[in-house]
């Protein structure tokens, strides 16, 4: 019996191919820093998980266009300009287990690289002429930037509350593949109804990965993550199993939590009596059973469409958005 | 006689009040950083040159709604997106007399508070719900990235052609005022000929605006210009005046000038020696002979519209960028 990652790549394979070389073909023509930087972050192991529910969604809708893949690009160079800025602002040393961008070919051209792929976006999304379509790249690129700027105003903060939290991934990851969703609808000339659900649909899948990474950030056997474990903490961001755990903590345990968090160079020890204490309070089986409640939440907006293939597809997606690595 | 200035600020100050109405507004709902943030660079002596071209644009053209004001806001926060990310990468100390923005929130934030208002930006543009309008802003914002990488790249490089750096300010400046003055044709119905004629007005517009603050960045008796004299240089930054007077020295003097360019850290003789030569080998003339040109050009494209008060300030803005300082 094979895995769900791979019946989920078996059967998407064809559709990963047909977007890495959409993503090549419009980098094309640019200048060759642009393209090198571009490249850097675009092409160092990205799952293509946005412009992928993009096209899926859309052939849940019955697309039968050709410009699917060509729109599919607008969230992976949206997500790549975020990152950019992201590790520049975090001071990642990792990402994906390379070197970030910035390290490499310095921060003047991850600003200005990072600019140039959201404008990019936003002219391919323009070739659509659709009100719709601009307005929900527009309005998701605004709330990507409010998250990011929530997320560092809330650095280092041990008061964060889940509500706050709540917000932070919303804006910065979960509206990004909502809009990815929602725009292969768009695409399709879906009915609202259609469009709605898969707009729902994309919200919670892109809750329950965001909860999934802030959850793997503390699962100690998940080196193959590409970014060291603890790395969240060691910026000062506070994610739901920590803020749970905070909050269920007896004073004493809670000062100890805080004073391994408030130290940016943790031992390893100190980390691992961290994890344990964020196990014996729960933050991590909540984190882990709302997670779950979001891809069942996710998999409901799904029950009103035909079955389908795509649709089959869909559902393992958010599935995989919960077991990917864990 | 007044002067030019204070003619056209007579003549304009209705709209200037009304544009600073609607950038305040456009602001209001935000984070207290973001709007701290986006204050500071918005409301430091800017001179509106933006949106006022693109109102008065739409009223040589016979608009006659109420969203003229709203859409001019657009151009201002572009600008103030880029100039928040290109200090950032220029290391610049001052802009118009004040600290750099950066400087006192913070490198992160400067990124995270340009992305903002890039997006905003763009979620005012998507209101308009017209193609063309969209295209055109998409188009600009990547344009100035792009600008903005070809500056970066020719940073240091003592070999920049003229055509480089013709490049370099059609996609950093001239584009964006184009855009303004083409934007307020479009949101005021006005026929295609009509929409060109003030495109390129702007092109020319933007162009001589431009090499007429790359000039003053050498004319010593400038210190109300808020940066200080010199400052393209010390970035590495070559712009026209140099460009021509290194290809017009002989060698010895070329190599004088190449010496005292490479030295970030020049003395005021030094500086005043390269203005010699800059003077000498026609440098300044050349440049202000070129801006001369664009400024003709500008207000030939206003040949073809009906005389009209709103004609006539566009006519007194070309000649102003002309003025302004020298």
């Amino acid at each position: 019996m094979s895995s769900l990652k791979e019946r989920l790549l078996a059967r998407v394979t064809n559709d990963l191919e047909a977007i890495e070389a959409a993503l090549q073909d419009n980098l094309t023509p640019y200048l060759d820093l642009v393209s090198k930087t571009a490249r850097h972050i675009l092409f160092s192991g990205g799952k293509r998980l946005r412009p992928l529910l993009m096209v899926i969604s859309a052939r849940v809708c019955n697309y039968s266009g050709k410009n699917d893949k060509q729109f599919a690009v607008i969230f992976e160079y949206l997500h790549a300009a975020t990152l950019l800025h992201d590790d520049l602002i975090d001071g990642a040393p990792v990402r994906r287990g390379k070197p970030v961008a910035h390290s490499i070919f310095g921060n003047s051209t991850a600003v200005l690289v990072g600019d140039f792929l959201l404008a990019r976006a936003l002219s391919i999304a323009a070739i659509a002429e659709n009100a719709r379509i601009i307005d929900t790249i527009a309005k998701v690129t605004e709330d990507m930037s409010q998250g990011e700027i929530q997320q560092m105003m809330n650095k280092g903060r041990m008061d964060i509350t889940e509500k706050e939290y709540m917000q932070v991934i919303e804006n910065k990851t979960a509206g990004l593949i909502k809009a990815a969703c929602r725009i292969g609808a768009l695409i399709a000339d879906a009915p609202d109804k259609d469009i709605e659900r898969l707009s729902a649909y994309g919200y919670y899948v892109g809750i329950a990965f965001q909860m999934t990474d802030d959850l793997l950030d503390y699962l100690a056997d998940t080196w193959d993550l590409g970014k060291e474990v603890g790395a969240d903490l060691k910026e000062g961001k506070l994610t739901l199993p920590v803020i749970y755990a905070l909050k269920q903590a007896d004073t004493a345990e809670r000062n100890r939590m805080i004073e391994i968090i408030s130290e940016s160079d943790f031992s390893v020890a100190d980390f691992q009596l961290l994890v344990d204490l964020l196990q014996s309070y729960g933050g991590l089986s909540y984190t882990r059973d709302r997670a779950d409640e979001y891809v069942r939440m996710a998999k409901e907006e799904l029950a009103g469409f035909e079955p389908s293939e795509a649709l089959e597809t869909l559902e393992m997606i958010a599935d995989y958005a919960l077991l990917r690595k864990i």
